[in-house]
């Protein structure tokens, strides 16, 4: 171990086994494996990023827009050093919605993440001046990423994509500020060359159904590319009540679907034909992220009533909860109808400060991690379809626990389930200031 | 690592180090403690075998049967593969009514697991056929068993008793089957042959107290074996006012006991009756499945009426909570008293999917894990009868957390405690379909 | 591996490698890191000895007291092998309280720990004859503790600072416990010489706000010695009205305080008092060890209400709970006003057997750790405080799953937190009896 800080400039590398096991019998298994899997083409399930990226192929322009500010993983690890949001160019609400139309960066979420308001991180930067001093403040605080999988993330992206070879550092913040914006002026940083440099074979967006998918008509009638992006359907927003908009976005619903919702029949008839419209631009799966206690479903004859108290409002907490887990079942019920692939990500509590989700909007950092269950929830809705041809369901965690106790166990009988790959991870720096 | 699928048939073999690490020193500690044990006799404190498979020491007929439709883990991972229940020899509820006296594999749970209904899936296989078109299956998916903790029993099985050398396939299928079969005949495989080769000391099994263990009676009267196989008192249908047959099965506690069940003192004595008649048999041990959120008595002055309730079906949901904490209290107070340990498996939904529990019974593969509670659960319990030395209780999890959190700790303090050996496993799929 | 028992007279050794990893890649890092740090000073944050004995200064007299019944990890394990705590020098309430001032040992929870009453643990041994019997026990159970953190513990203890050579056993137990009270005896293991040859630099206490902090000054008069020992600021039993003395508490603190805690303002501003006169004499933080499952604030015009009704007695357990999540928020807003580091310690039921409890007191290995949840809990609190500067807290668990399902991610994001180091352990016996 050579010390910090020695004269020499330090050389910023990637060791080849930087991610494999440390014992060298493992290692060894592991180099056999990664070999033999590093060639194949990349299919991306899921993921957060803008369509129009692709369709506009412009180039990036701003290292620290693109590195930092739209990376809410490294947001949250810098503010945890005591940065403000605002000093890493997270966007305020107010002076978000004055800006125009945003260009959404690589890990922008897209609007149907959450849908309650624009995630404002992915408004374009004021100035150099700004994303010089953002990047400079990522330098200063690079001793503290140390170990995590972020800084990991950063350094393959600042080798193998940049070609730096200088550890950030205050000192040399300017040089390699300088070295990422000339790589990104370069074609091979652009967002259709990169898709081919990664191997990409396709990669999925999220989006809500009230989105018309314009940008992905476009980019599917666009002859000069052939790359895959396809949507993925992701009605958080307009089948939980809880939502800030519910109500209002059943009627736009109504509006972009042309079927009347104001009653539940039409409800689920303009979701079926969401779900269609996106089925015909390719997608092939839905993802859920409400939490729900239960996935029993509200009576014929009661359920009606449960809409028409929520829509105007008049609805009670038991309400809004019942009415979640009964629309899970609806969408695991149209899942089999469809054949779309049903994926749940649920175990979050988003935007955990309301006064922070208040001036900065969603994505910034403040989710965190619950205790989940999903044996006893996913009860009535495994029994009822679990055993199905016609779906698929992927379950996702965060709490770790979950996948010996309770994925690992109903994967290994109901032939409609998966594992989900592990989401998210232990990303705390190894010491605050 | 060989290509799958080369040329040259594929030889199953079995490696010494399969179950131990994979780093070089640990692995010769691991190799010295294995020789220094596997000698060693077995003593298995917990089983589901049936005790009359060793008084009638009859060969095994199918391989399917023994290997696939009598192993829920097995069914339950081919299952998950798309595969019917049926398809796998699982017996419908009407059909097992009608089709004459069981005759249970190895694997099959005894009566005593759930106690309200027969298990289907030990029923005697319809013909040849259907049992190599079982074999064909599981030689089918094979593959999709790679890593499982059930494809290495399987393996073990197959290389250890019968010889096969071929790794399964749809090639293979039929020659294994026949390898199997003909491996079958032989008098080495007969339950006794086994019983010894397995150098087996003691078998127990799991009973219901309403069994009147003449099959363990008439093995004791064997004077042509001297295997020991013990009874265990499993009680969960006789004190869970859950339980659909509760009140038949207290009418008939008190029909083999002799004594008058209709109140709380008769009943209580009935139980400590036929505590001591499996203790006359040898008996050691109980064991307890019934969930509990609690550990706190019924007062004395209240306990007559919540019975009566119970019995009478007037109870409430808040009295079967309250009767399952109390008797679960009772039995470790009697435990006291006759010294019988007392062992702990809870914490698993059963028959998970209610029509499938309905149309195929029980122990069909569909019980799953949910997160465990004893630190607080045993309180009551644990205050009274921890320090006794007349007390040995044991306790099972399938929550691993529960391990460090509140297993070693409880059983580092209380000396009637002990942790229970890891039961179930993380036995999923590494893909489905 | 050599048998046990050989005949040879066993040695006592530490192996230099046995707190690191068995593989050699990781060991070869390991003893790196190891070697740089061992030098460094020791900065002990967080404590239980009494600051007393570092005033008093005199030598240990007992080995079976010091190393045994003062150290409820060790009471623990001897009690779970079937010892009554008697036989543990573990003296009865009503003894202790005719017993005179005590004399507690290295490991004795101070009185802030709980508060409810005086830990007898720490009481001085009867008599020689006593110690040496409790010392027979510890040496015929020590292969019971084989494993364990404890006897790591242990091991270290009688190697490195009392020269033992022997393996403790029945055969060798007076001449190890001969020769442990004759290394007590010489100055090198006096308290103050222990400090030193440790190398702290600052030791802290736990410690009331109904402490005096006498002896904390004494301490800090004393020109004959510079060692650093501060107080820690522990108000559970003064801000918990499910405490039994809460009322009498309030009352004291109003008293030590100069202050009138009738009223909640009062209260408040004593609360604040205190934590001056801490600070004062060099206290940096406080710990807090009160469950609470919410740290919302009680109204500002609710709160007086909620207080008078808890201090007469006549508040409802919903009550209770409200007070202590809005105690807890208060006093993260005091952490913010006068800097101190804020520690919380949750998840364990104290006290686990209530008669245990009242015949023996506190401390006396009875604490067991249950699920702990800090995402939800705390948000409210960090929604007020976790961006701010001016506030250090800390989270610690006895749920290793919280770490990387809460603390982690928590942590990441909010300036203000830390994760607590890892806090007790699994230290089972390997078999009972």
């Amino acid at each position: 171990m050579s010390p910090e800080g020695a004269r020499r400039p330090r050389v910023l590398s990637l060791h080849p086994d930087r991610l494999l096991p440390a014992g060298a019998e493992e290692r060894g298994v592991a180099r056999e494996i990664l070999a033999s899997m590093s060639a194949l083409p990349l299919v991306s399930p899921h993921g957060h990023l803008d369509a129009r990226l692709f369709l506009d192929n412009e180039p990036f322009v701003d290292p620290s827009h693109l590195l930092v500010t739209s990376d809410h993983y490294v947001v949250r690890l810098l503010h945890s050093q005591g940065v403000a949001l605002e000093d890493l160019g997270v966007v305020r609400v107010d002076d978000a919605r004055t800006a125009g139309p945003h260009t959404a960066g690589p890990h922008t979420a897209g609007p149907g993440t959450d849908g309650a308001g624009a995630s404002s991180s992915g408004a374009e930067p004021a100035s150099e001046a700004q994303g010089r001093a953002i990047w400079h403040l990522l330098c200063r605080h690079w001793g503290a990423l140390a170990g995590t999988p972020s800084r990991l993330w950063l350094e393959h992206e600042l080798h193998e994509l940049c070609g730096v070879r200088e550890v950030p550092s205050p000192e040399t913040a300017d040089a390699t500020y300088d070295a990422v914006s000339a790589a990104l002026e370069t074609d091979a940083l652009r967002p259709r060359a990169l898709f081919g440099r990664f191997g990409l074979e396709v990669l999925t967006t999220t989006d809500s159904p009230l989105d018309d998918l314009a940008v992905h008509d476009a980019l599917a009638a666009d002859a000069s590319w052939t790359g895959r992006i396809l949507p993925t359907f992701r009605p958080d927003e307009i089948v939980d009540p809880g939502h800030p908009r519910f109500a209002a976005n059943v009627v736009r619903l109504g509006e972009i679907s042309g079927i009347d919702t104001s009653r539940y029949a039409g409800y689920v008839s303009a979701l079926e034909s969401r779900r269609e419209a996106f089925q015909v631009r390719g997608a092939t799966a839905t993802d859920h992220g409400v939490a729900v206690s239960s996935t029993e479903r509200i009576p014929a004859h009661e359920v009606e009533g449960v809409f028409a108290r929520l829509v105007s409002g008049e609805g009670s907490a038991a309400d809004a909860e019942a009415f979640r887990g009964h629309m899970l079942d609806e969408m695991a019920r149209m899942a089999c109808d469809d054949g779309l692939v049903m994926q749940i990500h649920v175990g979050v509590v988003r935007d955990y400060d309301p006064a922070t989700r208040a001036r900065y909007g969603t994505d910034v950092g403040q989710d965190f991690s619950v205790a989940t269950e999903y044996t006893r929830t996913l009860r009535p809705l495994l029994s009822r379809y679990g055993d199905s041809d016609a779906l698929t369901l992927v379950l996702y965690t965060v709490d770790e626990t979950v996948y010996s106790r309770e994925i690992g166990p109903l994967v290994s009988y109901f032939p409609a389930l998966r594992a989900g790959a592990p989401w998210w991870f232990l990303d705390a720096p190894l010491c605050n200031r």
